[in-house]
């Protein structure tokens, strides 16, 4: 393990023998009590539990357990081949995520860096656990804060003429850096259905309103015709369908007559960074399913 | 004056003095000069005062004004004819109300009772200054409640084939009581656009969304089906084209991924109710005014 | 099962396979192994399940589930039995609801009848799930609504002077009425410890600051005092040392320099009411632990 | 005028003409007429205007006015010695900002740059219209991002023993750079009286709690242990009592049980650097008034 920053190294450090199991299978009677026992014959204990049944009479059944054992780096493999097992018994889609294990994160940025600004200072306080591999952006406005902290900082122009051949460069970047999560911080680019597909439910984006009011352009000029009394921010999966992806969070703030769209603006960035900023936190720590277009999040 | 309630009849008598005048005009120098001393030259004191400029460079100017004096229901006439002489000089809308003089207001009710309840409590606590004319509802559920503060209450069965008479008897009633404003309190029916014309401006509704968020029916079904992290409601003067009318207030109300259509509804109705109370209190305090299709509140 | 309501016996009557169980225990790997096998062998369906350790190397383990069969009523005492079993083994402390079985509720009030009519009015909607026992006020003033209800409500006039003699008669009949709750809505009378002692954690209690500010009488007065922007409320248990019990929930809303004592009063009145109903409803979904001086609240 | 930031250049000149006054005075009438009046003879337009009268048969007034005249800069001494005359007659305290004057603001920082990051970002958005003169910090911390920002930072380590020579060396810089307002961005040590009398009402701190709750010292751990439900944060004009001073704004944000003292600490920078931020704006855009030891805000 390299050092990414103190924070963050004192909390892998601190979470070492924990690990995250993400479940989603039909409900049943006994998926509980298998998986608790499976753990506990790992001589593993079970430190949060959350759980939510679609319908428990005849239902899809999602489960998020973090367990902690003190030989997990040795028994990982002895670990993963159990819950294996129970997953086909159960019919379970799973994902079991380590935290000895950084995951990796690309960042999208545009011109206006506040939402890239907050990405960078909340992984910086240690409340964004990841390894940030590279930052891309159409602009050159984040490169100096970007790398001040070490990270390497891609400047490739975009437009939509010539998205495909962006869009080659960026994936290569994602790959060669094997990139786990990508998070569009006021991007303003669409991407093709190509792109979407090489990540599904792994890209990020902000939406500044509140969706699904205001979807597509100029959300907050159309905000400021319409007048209404807050406006705001939602953090949601990428689809192919513009802005009706699964929302992760979303939020709001007031604003009144004397608001002209500038204002707005201001206003808007200070919730989109807090709004982006608590997506990409519980979806780095396991906590969002994704079940049909909506999101379970788990507290 | 007849008692209405004590806390009213309270605060009547102690603001017996006191009158509100809201203008609106295009913008010039000297209207604020000229207004307050128009008021020091009748012994009128300015104890709130608040004012919006669309745009300052060639804009229009609203006005809210509350002042006191002490031989204020004498000099009534004469304040308000030189009032309208220098309306006529800057090219003014405007209202002048004197709060010895209680307003009139209406309450169109149906079946879920929340609104309508907290519209008389908030009367009853003398936080709505104001007297309940009558209410009218389409179904019998809130009779014994509003009876019970000696409010009249009308059951007019109502559905969209017989609008036309229904409507006829409402105006009529609304005639008779001289009303000056109505409130329809999760009343679920459409007006015509003749009953709307009828009172511009003061008819007032609750939609249970953050509008323009799902417009029209079912709203907390769709959010429901979106899957979006926070439910609303929208206080709004009506206008003919249904949930497009200036919005006057909004708020919402958190939920998540375990909440179904009917938690909407239940968790809905706590925030529904005290949008409909803000919005009906701050047109009855005269802090309301219409510019094109946005409100200016004045705090 | 006599009817309480129609929406309160709909809820029951969708509930009644339903049981939660809420435990605590000194933290150690296969509780949630054995409880949940237990379960399954029960053939008991775990619908929601919620987890918190106070420290995982060391520390307190909460535990709540709620969980459906469909043999429930008829095997209440088998599951108790085994339960009980487990619980001895792991030196926990338990309680089992069945969901068949509706808790009693005593509500007392005084001359603000603001939490008490919310309190009526959301169990008249099926949100506060309870039998409503009775109303014991020191006032006449709710004795309308609440007998609408069809709720016995007593008159025992109070003062400090009187108190032993007051208890006596409120403890004789909570006991009559074999009450497991008591939410003092604006009670605004002190407890002695006897009565306290009578019903641990089991009394709910609103307060109307952002307790530990303003901490005793008057904390509107105080509040206007120091020019707080926001004055809050606070809904917690009764101990003996008063305003210092184990808080449930607590909220604000915003105030500014306009507003005076009898303002932050009003605009108290609509934060401590939904404090109070979310407190109260919270406890009677088994979802509230005290540990030590604080609350652990499963959402 | 030598260049700031783009934004805050953009914000000056569209400004240039404008000016605003702060009043207060014992209530009498014909304040506003005189004032509007005044200004009308000066070909000077009123843009923006609030009042409040603390208590309108006997109080005192305040009155916060902006105004516009394309002559502005010409006219100043002319219409600073007409408000004098009228001053004089009314017996007002008053100030006059002309929006071409830049105040100058001292930030004074130490190990936590979070509230320091803040306000440098808010300043270069254009939300905070100042010159910032100086950092002074009793750490290296924040160095780098002040200086990229070419704005001067002082290195003074502090402690209590050495308070004297470490406040003459802090008085002195302030002087030298003529500094308007000193920033407390959790600077962390206490100032002498002298230091606080230098500076009346022109020093602003941010407090981690909802004071007055958790006064003093360790806010978020007594937080923490009494088991309050939110966490705030207070922004106010130092005086010589500690953590007393009239309280500029305050917020807070929902914590739960699961949340540990440094939990409380992480949630708590991101609600303290809005407060902070917000008072600031609010100060140097003459919104705030000290009346006896609260505040009057006006939008």
């Amino acid at each position: 393990m390299t050092s990414i920053n103190p924070q963050i190294d004192h909390y892998m450090n601190k979470n070492k023998n924990r690990a995250r199991l993400l479940v989603s299978c039909p409900d049943q009677p006994g998926i509980v009590s298998t998986i608790s026992t499976l753990l506990f014959n790992h001589q593993a204990n079970i430190v949060e539990s959350s759980q939510y049944t679609t319908d428990p009479s005849d239902g899809r059944f999602f489960l998020r357990i973090v367990f902690e054992s003190e030989h997990l780096q040795e028994n990982e493999e002895q670990i993963r081949s159990s819950i294996k097992e129970v997953a086909e018994r159960f019919d379970m889609k799973w994902t079991l995520s380590f935290l000895y294990q950084l995951k990796k994160t690309a960042i999208f940025a545009s011109k206006d860096i506040t939402c890239l600004r907050e990405l960078l200072y909340q992984w910086e306080s240690g409340d964004l656990v990841t390894d940030i591999a590279l930052v891309i952006s159409n602009h050159e406005t984040g490169r100096d804060i970007v790398e001040s902290f070490g990270i390497p900082f891609y400047h490739i122009p975009a437009n939509k003429d010539i998205r495909k051949e962006v869009e080659a460069k960026q994936l290569k970047l994602l790959e060669e850096h094997q990139v786990d999560l990508i998070v569009l911080a006021r991007y303003m680019q669409i991407l093709t259905p190509d792109f979407v597909a090489a990540y599904p439910s792994k890209i990020i984006n902000i939406h500044h309103s509140f969706l699904p009011a205001f979807i597509g352009a100029n959300p907050h000029k159309r905000a400021y015709e319409r007048g209404v009394k807050l406006i705001g921010a939602t953090s949601h999966y990428v689809t192919d369908d513009l802005d009706e992806g699964p929302i992760i969070e979303q939020d709001l703030i007031r604003v009144d007559h004397r608001n002209h769209v500038e204002d707005l603006k201001k206003k808007g960035r200070l919730i989109e960074r807090s709004v982006l900023a608590r997506g990409v936190k519980w979806d780095l720590e396991d906590r969002v399913l994704v079940h049909e277009n909506k999101t379970i999040v788990f507290d």
